[in-house]
């Protein structure tokens, strides 16, 4: 009777946001020992998330790109974005298995932390029951983003939201206005409509904005001066809670 | 004429949830760079923070504890908690600048985050202004405590709200209903008002509980076997937003 092959772990490693000193200890102990480092990346562009790491690898280690479909095209029924991504992810699950199976153990690099909005949950839900996995929490970029701005994000028993850039109008508005502290994420092409809901909220006054947080290509920018046009994705807004007089 | 003597620079240094490999490296550098090493603990207690780090730092760095005053007893007017802990902040905040004033370097080590309801920010408001600060991102308990779950936080555009369990139960209950996922940080002895919260609002099956999440002594427990009397201060509820299908 063959002996069954013992398989490979998952490792969801968090990279940080931007600076690769940002990476935890316990994170580079585990991807320099990883022989098999797969990680994200847009089609045609440079992955943020191995651009931080790329320094800390070793010749011998084998990288795997997971690249991302280009989903901007208009799509003609059935296709749809969600079919098309998940299609992506249960590909990319693939690929890796293929290294699990036969003992090896897998990196995948996440740019933050790998359960704060990371494409990682998305092998993490496939492959989780079928491997062992260690999820190495990180430093996430609206951690990144206050420490940039010199703005303490939360007092004593504040409450904090993290929203998103891409939420309604109105839906924003709502949540903006019942919130102690705020950040925001994913701003992009959204600057424009979360600008006006914090014009509406009367909290433009409060808001820093910070492009690429700890990144070599950082930007701060007073959040009246930002070109509405030309904000990236990595781009934040931070509210921060009212300064406690303790 | 005297030449001005040049200040010391203040750092506040995250040091992550618990684990002492969860630093990341830059604070480890600027730790072990640091002449003085400040740190808050409970009169009569071990400071967590400091037991992160311990390790790390050598015979000849100077170590600065911060102790706050116990406020248990019952305070004679016009004595209250408030003016009481800005009077222990002034204090601490005085500490510092005699180190700072001489031009020593000083680094403050906070658990978790520094801008995530860390203690440091209250110093930070006091000193900012007068000297060079260099604040160093870590990982918050919070995701500390997802990783450890295995619980994917935040999918996509959900909105996540980030509460204390000091929180009023109405007010608790508004949020949670109206967030798709939560983080209710504090528990200790809110644990009883929080559950039945999330028993109204139908939430307990997919709440998750861990106490001293990466720490040695961490436990994961079922919330429905939580001892109400004997859930730790630093004890947290996750409740995940629902898996995205992508």
């Amino acid at each position: 009777m063959e002996r069954e092959q013992q398989k490979g772990q998952l490792f969801g490693l968090g990279v940080g946001p931007g600076d690769p000193e940002l990476i935890t200890v316990k994170a580079l102990r585990l991807l320099q020992a990883a022989p098999v480092v797969a990680y994200f990346v847009a089609k045609g562009k440079k992955s943020n998330a191995f651009g931080i790491i790329e320094n800390y690898l070793k010749a011998e280690q084998i990288t795997v790109p997971l690249v991302y479909p280009v989903t901007t095209e208009k799509l003609e029924p059935p296709l749809c974005y969600e079919s098309i991504i998940a299609d992506f992810y249960d590909t990319a699950a693939a690929q890796l298995s293929a290294y699990l199976n036969v003992g090896r153990d897998v990196a995948v690099i996440c740019e933050g932390d790998p359960f704060f909005y990371g494409s990682y949950m998305y092998l993490h839900d496939r492959l989780g029951a079928r491997y062992v996995t260690d999820v190495v929490p990180g430093v996430c970029s609206m951690l990144g983003g206050t420490a940039v701005l010199g703005a303490p994000l939360v007092y004593r028993n504040q409450s904090l939201s993290v929203l998103s850039g891409v939420l309604p109008h109105d839906e924003l508005k709502r949540r903006l206005a019942d919130a102690d502290a705020s950040v925001i994420m994913k701003l992009g092409r959204n600057f424009h409509k979360v600008k006006n809901v914090l014009d509406e909220l009367n909290l433009s006054g409060r808001a820093l904005y910070v492009e690429r947080a700890t990144m070599q290509n950082q930007r701060v920018v007073p959040i009246n001066d930002v070109d509405p046009m030309a904000s990236p994705y990595f781009s934040l807004i931070v509210i921060p809670g009212e300064k406690w007089q303790g």
